[in-house]
């Protein structure tokens, strides 16, 4: 798992300039149509990626994104009006069954498919209209890390498509950002000794960076054991902020930005409540209110952000797995991939 | 707490004879628009009935349906394409700011906005182009229980109007249906102290009754400050289950119907990890093999389950955190209603 977090400014590099140029061509494909409607459809690390895309398409490209409850087409068989819909599947492996089976009812009922994958040869790269491959090279770890950048990246790559290219420029310093990310390994090496006996957490965050809550939490779920609960700031104040009491463990992603103001509001909230914080962010406003921090190196964009935001995260997690004594690459009671209906 | 979960009989069949008239009229409306999407805006326990109304009306309508993120609105200020759109705001108090800045902009944008609060004289009630009102009667409780079954029913009556009044009839059953699962209150009061130290726990389900696992861990977090955790069972192997051991809490909604032998495979795997399993079901099938149950006293149409479902699952709140000492009306951190945006 460390391995292939380390492997990731690398892997970014290889995709963006070996797919990059795919933008060009996808966008006239998506212009060709009117979309209207644009429905992802993942599970687990790759859903969390989705929930990434979601934010960033609704923001730049200005379609309704749907979620999709896959359960809806495999157990209760609905037929839902595709017509000038973009269906997207999201899976490292191409091979989940569930998935590729809602991509295949969205074709027949006349919609346009994109596959998001790491494999070119699997199920779903041969069943859609367009595939984005991740370049990320095989995936050994069941934990996925860098595979989820990757379909991060992917997203970007799509939303440029629908923009006319529109945004793809800036991507070229992703590459760098993650390095700069991955200077923090000493950092969380000498924080997560700490959190050896820690058994819950929650993680918090909100807007584009919503996704890498999710992600780090089902990262510390299947290689720390913890249970992790995740919200958005506001999703957490309407009921769940009642369990916070003294000493409760909160992870804060707490980019720059739009939603910048609220984590601090939420950080000072947590600090009143005598919660203990682990805050990662590039701002001293909000790290000197913390517990603990990640200092993020650099101040970061915060449209770029997700990506390189989610490593020390990574990080935190395989080596938090480390120190409770468990090996992250092979996670009781789980493979690599998982084949659901 | 306890006093509005026994209120819900009541309220439902009050609900659905003075609401149920305006399903011709709403239905009417609706065909008059061309509806090609529909988004559901809400927070909190709102958010739960809207994650049962996405299942139900896809399942039903056929019309794709997107579970908003308001930041994307309230925070990032995104236009979004709304021709077609119905635009749906849930909000026990009407007065949640960011759910009417939503419906605010998509009116402007062009979409149908429909209204689901308990208030009639609420801010949303105002903005709104038709409104569903809950007869719920005043919500005292921090904690909500008979708007949340309130806005289930709402959904029913939704998918009701774009189905020309299909499946109205059926749901007269819902009052007597909800009666006989407040039975096993005797049931949950000697079932509680067993969970007095239970400080973590796992909520599962899938599909149509996949909110109610949402609903009864907020209830939990809420009321009781118990760490919970949520997952549809396909989510939940794809990660998640790594963290279970043994003596690790599940609780477990089986209602007969498509999900049924999912659960029941799912009730098997947790066994085989030495879980402690509470299955709320009608089925002998799958409750012999949990560690606890709550046997529902009569099998239930899938459709018609989540209302009846929640039930012991309220009571299971509300007196377990009688048991650990704590007042379920009033939890801490907590008012009424949660400003965001």
């Amino acid at each position: 798992m460390l391995q292939e977090i380390k492997q990731q400014p690398e892997a970014l590099a290889r995709t963006l300039r070996e797919e990059g140029p795919k933008v060009a061509t996808l966008g006239r494909f998506l212009a060709a149509r009117d979309i209207r409607l644009i429905v992802l459809v993942a599970r687990g690390s790759s859903d969390n990626a989705a929930l990434f895309g979601r934010y960033l398409l609704e923001i730049t490209s200005h379609v309704p994104v749907s979620l999709a409850a896959p359960s809806v087409h495999t157990l209760y068989n609905a037929k839902l009006d595709m017509r000038n819909a973009l269906v997207v599947g999201v899976s490292q492996s191409g091979e989940g069954t569930d998935i590729n089976l809602v991509l295949e009812n969205a074709k027949k009922a006349g919609a346009c498919t994109l596959g998001i994958t790491n494999e070119p040869r699997s199920a779903m790269a041969r069943l859609v209209h367009e595939v984005l491959l991740i370049r990320a090279g095989k995936e050994r770890s069941v934990a996925a890390t860098k595979t989820y950048t990757g379909q991060l990246l992917m997203f970007y790559l799509l939303a440029a498509a629908l923009q006319q290219g529109r945004g793809l420029e800036k991507l070229r310093q992703l590459p760098e950002l993650a390095s700069r990310c991955l200077e923090l390994e000493p950092v969380v090496h000498s924080l997560v000794e700490r959190y050896r006996f820690m058994n819950h957490c929650l993680v918090v965050g909100r807007g584009l960076v919503y996704a890498n809550v999710y992600e780090l939490a089902i990262k510390l779920m299947e290689t720390c054991y913890v249970v992790s609960e995740r919200f958005s700031s506001a999703d957490f104040l309407h009921g769940p902020v009642a369990m916070i009491e003294a000493d409760f463990p909160v992870i804060v992603f707490a980019p720059p930005g739009k939603t910048f103001n609220d984590m601090r509001r939420l950080t000072q909230q947590l600090r009143k409540l005598r919660a203990e914080t682990l805050v990662i962010s590039s701002e001293t406003a909000i790290l000197k209110q913390a517990t603990r921090t990640l200092r993020i190196p650099v101040k970061i964009d915060e449209f770029l952000a997700p990506i390189p935001y989610i490593i020390p995260g990574q990080l935190f997690a395989a080596m938090l797995a480390g120190v409770k004594g468990l090996c992250p690459d092979r996670p009781r009671s789980l493979q690599k991939v998982t084949k659901t209906l």
